[in-house]
């Protein structure tokens, strides 16, 4: 039942100042899932580098896996790539490998790689790069640390790139069970068969359509066959 | 300068498998940023007892406020309440104010407020009740840390009910000005400006509308002159 872990760091004043809604987590909270790999905690932090340092070391240390989201683009703001070597004791520089990719990227459109873009071919030594098939500049891996731009497109290309070469679980089956009464009206049969099953994980989540209140219950487990016998025993619910 | 500051605490496995996309954090932000309130951390954190309390203790210990949503309800897999308990070393029972409002509520719906529905009048001791207009069953507050329900609703109504006696902050005054260039053209201009205005932040974010590249460039502060003619040089980056 051993599952890999991973946590997320979200960087910028902008999503805990209201500018901006996240879109990174949910998606990576999908793809995870989808791999086994166990999403346990996220934390959303500002552009402040004593806190991204660390926080990049706590999570790195805790999780199997830590993916960043936010912060290595080319303007002052930008500042995960400094945090990150320092929490791992690295050199940064230009590398040349990073700026080969940009270089290539701006010629092809005709745009000059100027001082600014070429911080994005700053990288911590030793980092292994992450293509970013959308806009050039590349993210990159350092041991269990995958730092990713925060762009949702670039987000998502760039986690999609490297999913394969995750380490995985056996993904967690889950099976939804609509049910139209109440959480208050279900809670105690449910517990009931919460304790009988005690190999699978139930959540409850209350829902109102139109007016009509009722439950979802979403069982979780790796034993298809039990859970079906749980969901039986939830449709008797009524 | 200086404004209280806030973290957040969101509970449910719901959110960091991706079965749901969280709301509440979106909403907090922007309410205390209207009132001068610096949302600093927020974490997404999965229904384990240990990790609940142990973020409990270190949020409300490191941050001026602490707002949680999620595991509040009538159902096993709500253990917040027990939590924040034994993070603050208070008992928990039912308490007669949460049931007479929990009385008066489901009486008024003909619904009989059965066991499972009882956990929710379990408030630890000397908590103060947070109303919940929308379905009965009260938030509260412990000290610093403002446990509220997950449902976005919910979660809203009740925000709205502590927000007037939070210790308000002066709020941040931001300017965003739309530029049609991307960030690597504007950078290093972007750079000399943060520098002769050292008394305000300067986010830069990247869009793409429509396939035309440009950047929202983002001025806070709290001196609105200076936010001025910040504004006027950031005009002039062309």
């Amino acid at each position: 039942m051993e599952q890999p872990t991973a946590s997320m760091l979200v960087i910028g004043d902008e999503l805990l100042s209201g500018r901006t809604q996240d879109a990174n987590m949910h998606h990576l909270a999908n793809k995870l899932t989808e791999i086994g790999i166990n999403l346990s905690e996220a934390r959303f932090i500002r552009d402040d580098a004593a806190v991204i340092v660390s926080n990049i070391v706590e999570l790195s240390t805790k999780f199997d896996y830590l993916f960043t989201s936010g912060g290595i683009g080319p303007t002052h703001d930008d500042i995960t790539t400094d945090c990150v070597a320092e929490a791992f004791g690295r050199q940064v520089s230009v590398r040349s490998d990073a700026f080969n990719i940009l270089k290539k990227y701006y010629d092809g459109k005709g745009i000059e790689l100027n001082e600014a873009r070429l911080r994005m071919a700053r990288i911590p030594e030793k980092a292994d790069l992450i293509e970013n098939i959308i806009s050039g500049a590349p993210g990159y891996i350092i041991e269990n640390v995958y730092v990713m731009a925060g762009v949702p497109r670039i987000f998502q290309s760039m986690l999609q790139t490297v999913l394969p070469n995750l380490k995985k679980g056996t993904p967690t089956l889950s099976i939804s069970i609509k049910l139209y009464k109440g959480e208050g009206d279900i809670a105690l049969e449910l517990e009931q068969i919460v304790k009988a099953f005690s190999k699978l994980t139930f959540g409850s989540y209350p829902f109102n359509e139109n007016g009509i209140h009722g439950t979802n219950i979403v069982i979780r487990g790796k034993d298809k066959k039990l859970m079906i016998k749980a969901e039986e025993k939830v449709r008797t619910i009524a």
